[in-house]
C-alpha cells in the first residue's frame, strides 16, 4: 500500500461504491414514492442489483485478500515467523483483515436479499461493522508517524467513522433517503480523500510534501472540507439526473403503453 | 478577522439568524396547532420567507468570500505562491470554506423550498453540515495559541457543534418545536459568543487581557453559560411575544371577518 | 463551599428532589397505567406537586445565590476588583451561576404546569441545561487539583451528565417510566456523592486522606460503583413501596365507594 | 484473577451466556414471527428459561463474591487494615463490585418476569448498568500498566461498553431482532477475548510475551477484528440451525397433529 496505487485502488473501489450506491438508494426512492400504496413487492431487477452489488463485494475482497498475501513482498499466509521471533508482514494482514469484513458484508447483503428469514437491517449493521473495523484498525495505524501523515489519515476517520454510524442509524431507520444518500456521500468522500492522501505522500511529480509543516497541516484540514462540498454536490447532482430521467422515461413508457392500448 | 470588526460581522450574522429561525419557527408552530387537522397545504407567506432567508444566506456567503478573496491584504484567488514555495494566507481561505457551506445551505434550503422532490430535511442536513464544517475547521485553527485565546474559542465550539447535533436531529424529528427553538437559542448563543471573543481578544478600550491568567479562563467559562441563560431567555422572550401576538391578531381577524359577514 | 457543610447542603438538596421525583413519576406512572384510555385530564394533585417542585427550586436557588454572594468573605455582588486588577471570588460566582440554572428550570417548569402554551418538555429540557452547566463548571473547575481531588469530583460528573443526557432523552421519549426513574436514581447517586466528597476531602474525623496515593483512587473509583448500587436499590424500594400503597389505598377506596353505593 | 484460570472462568461464562442469549432471542423472534396478530401470551417456556437464566445469574455472582472475598489470599470482607493504614486488596472487592452488579441484574430479570408490574426493559437497564461497571472498573484499572497489558484491556472494553450501550438501546427499542442479536454477539466477543488475554499475559506454554513490543500492540488490535468476525458468525451459525431446527420441528409437529385429527 505504501505507494500512489496503494491508494488509488481502496479509492476507485469506495467511488465506485459510492455513485451505485447513490443510484441504488435512488432507484428504490423513485419506486417507493411512485408506487400506490399496498403494492410492496419489489420488481427482481431490484434484487438483481443487490446480488450483483454483494457477489462484487465478496469477489473483490477474496482478490483483495490473496493478493495482500501472496504479493510478492507480502506474508503467503505465514503469521508467525518462529526463526526470528517476529510477526510477518503485519501491515499485509490488517489489510487482508479490513477487506474480510467487506467480504462479510457482502456475504450479508446476499443473503438478506435472497431470504426473507433474514431480518432486513442485518445487511448494513455488517456494512457498519466493516466500516467500524477499517477505521478502528486505521486508528490504531497512525501512531509515531510524521504529523502530516498522522493528520491526513486521521481526516479518513471522519469519513470512516461517520459512514459506520450513518450505516448502524439505517439499521433503526429504515427508508430515509437523506439518511441513505449521506452514506452514500460518506463513501464518495472516502474515495476521494483515498486519492488525496496518494497525491500527498506519494506525489507522482514535483517535490516531496514537508511533512512536519503546520501550513501543510492546515491546508489538508480545509483541503478535506471542499472535498465534502465535492461529495455533496456529486450525490445531489448524480441523484437529481437519475431521478429525472426516471421520471421522464415513466412518462415515456405511460403514454407508449396507454397509445398502444388506444390502437 | 484578527480584529474587533472581524468578530462583530459574524456575530451579528448569526444573533439575526438566530432571531430570524425563532420568529420563523414559532409562526410555523402557531400555524401547525392552529389548524384543523387535514389542512397540510403551507400558506405562501412561508414559502417567501424560505426563498428570503435562503437567498440572503447565499447573497451573505457570496459577499464574504468575495471579501475574504480581494480584501487588500487577501489572497486574491491565489492559493499557492511557487516562488516561496508556501500557501498564500491559509486563515482568508479557510473562512472563505466556511462561507462556501453557509451558501451550499441556502441552496439546499431554496431547492427544498421550490420543489416537492427534493426530499423534506435536505435543508437541515446541509445546516448540519455547515456548521460542523465550521466547528471543524474551528478546532484545528486553536493548536499552539495562548491558554485563554484557545480556550474561548473551544467554548464556541460547544455552541457550533451543539448546534451541528440539534440541526442533524431536526432531520428524523420534525416539527418539534422544543427542538427548532434550541436550534435558534444555540445561534444566538454563537452571535453573542463572538462578540465577547471580540470584546476579550481586541478590547475597544481599557487594557489588554493577560491570557495566561487562570482566573480569566475561569471567567470566560462562567461567562459562556451567562450568554447561554441570556440566549435562553431571549429565545423564550421572542417566542412568547410573537405567540401571543399572533393569537390576538388572528382573534382580532377573525372578530372582523364575522362582523363582515353578519352585515 | 470548601468544608463538609458547603458539600452537604447541595448532597441534601439533591437527594430530596431524587426521592421527591421518584414518588411524583411512580404516582404518574399510576395514574397513566389505572386510566381507562381517552381520559386524559391530569387530576389537579399533580398540578400542584409540579407548582410546590418549581416553587422549592426558584425560591431555594434565590436563596443559594443570596447566601453565595453576602457571606461574610463572599464577593457581595462585586465582579470585578479594579484596585487589585483581580476577579473577586469567582469560586461563588460559579456557584450562583449553577443555582441560577436550576431557578431558570424551576421557572420552566411553573410555566409548563400554568400554560398549555408552553409546550410539553420545556421543564425537561431546561434541567438538562441546568444539569449540563453544573457539570460544565465543575469540569473547568479540575484543573491543578490534587489527585483524588480531582478524580473524586469527575466521578460527579458521571452522575451529572449522566442526569443531563437523561433528562435531555426525556424531551423526546415521554411518559417513559424507566427513563424517569433512572433520571431520579441519577439525582440520588448524585445527592449522597456530594456527602462522599465531603467525608472524604473534609473529614469530620479521624487521620486527613492522602490525596495523591493511588489505593485511594481505586477505593473511591469502586465506592462510587457502591453508591449507584445504593442508588438503584433505593428507588426501587421507593417505588415499589409507593406503587404498592397507592394500589392498596385504591382497592380500599373503591370497596368503601361500593359500600357506600349499595347501602 | 492474575493467571490463565481467572481470565478462562468469566471468559467461560460470557460466552455460555452469548450462546444462551442467541437461543433464547432467535426462540422469542421465531414464536414473535410465527404467531397470528392478537395472541400474545407468551408461552410458559419462556418464563421459566427467564427464571433460570436470572436464577443462574444471581447464584453465580453470590459465588463469585464469596470465592473473591474468602479464597486464601484474599481480603475476608475486610476492606480497611487499620494497623497499616491500607486497604485490603483492592482488586478482590473490585472483582466483588463488578460480580454484585451482575447480581442486580439477575434479580431484575427474575423481578421482570415475576411481576407484571414491573415495566419492561428493567431488566435490560439493569444488564446495561452490569456492563457499564464493569468497563467503569476495568477503564480506572488500565493506568501504569505495562503497553500490551494495558491495550489488551482497553479493547475488552470496546466489547463491554459496546454490549452497555447495545443492553440501554433495547430498553427503548423493543423486539428489534438485529440488536439483540447484536448485545449477544458482544458477549460472545467478551467471552472469547477473556480467552486471548489469558492467552496473552499467562501462556500456557512457549516463552512471555513482549509487553513494550509495538509488532505485538498491532497483532492484538488486529487479533481483536477475527474475534469479532468469529463472533459474528458463530452468532450467525447458531441463530441460523436453531431457527431451522425450530421450523422443521413446527412443521413435522402440525403434520403429526393434523394426521392424529383426521384419524
Amino acid at each position: 500500500m505504501a505507494n500512489f496505487g496503494g491508494h488509488a485502488i481502496p479509492g476507485t473501489f469506495f467511488l465506485f461504491l459510492g455513485f451505485w450506491l447513490t443510484v441504488k438508494r435512488i432507484l428504490h426512492h423513485y419506486w417507493r414514492t411512485s408506487q400506490p400504496k399496498g403494492r410492496h413487492n419489489m420488481p427482481p431487477f431490484f434484487k438483481r442489483m443487490d446480488y450483483f452489488e454483494g457477489g462484487l463485494q465478496i469477489f473483490a475482497s477474496f482478490v483483495g485478500i490473496m493478493v495482500e498475501q501472496f504479493v510478492v513482498d507480502g506474508p503467503h499466509a505465514h503469521l508467525y515467523d518462529r526463526e526470528n521471533s517476529s510477526w510477518v508482514k503485519l501491515m499485509n494482514w490488517q489489510h487482508s483483515t479490513m477487506y474480510l469484513f467487506f467480504g462479510i458484508a457482502g456475504i450479508a447483503l446476499v443473503a438478506t436479499t435472497t431470504s426473507k428469514l433474514v431480518p432486513l437491517g442485518v445487511d448494513r449493521l455488517a456494512l457498519s461493522m466493516a466500516l467500524f473495523v477499517e477505521g478502528f484498525l486505521f486508528y490504531y495505524h497512525l501512531h509515531s508517524r510524521p504529523h502530516l501523515d498522522a493528520h491526513i489519515h486521521s481526516l479518513l476517520l471522519v469519513a470512516v467513522f461517520g459512514g459506520s454510524a450513518s450505516a448502524m442509524l439505517e439499521v433503526f431507520v429504515r427508508d430515509n433517503i437523506i439518511l441513505e444518500l449521506l452514506g452514500a456521500c460518506l463513501f464518495i468522500l472516502q474515495g476521494t480523500w483515498f486519492y488525496q492522501i496518494g497525491f500527498v505522500l506519494y506525489p507522482l511529480r514535483g517535490p516531496q510534501w514537508d511533512l512536519e509543516l503546520h501550513d501543510n497541516v492546515m491546508f489538508v484540514t480545509m483541503c478535506f472540507c471542499w472535498h465534502l462540498a465535492v461529495a455533496l454536490i456529486l450525490v445531489a447532482c448524480t441523484s437529481s439526473v437519475v431521478y429525472l430521467a426516471l421520471s421522464e422515461w415513466w412518462r415515456h413508457s405511460c403514454q407508449v403503453r396507454s397509445r398502444w392500448r388506444r390502437s
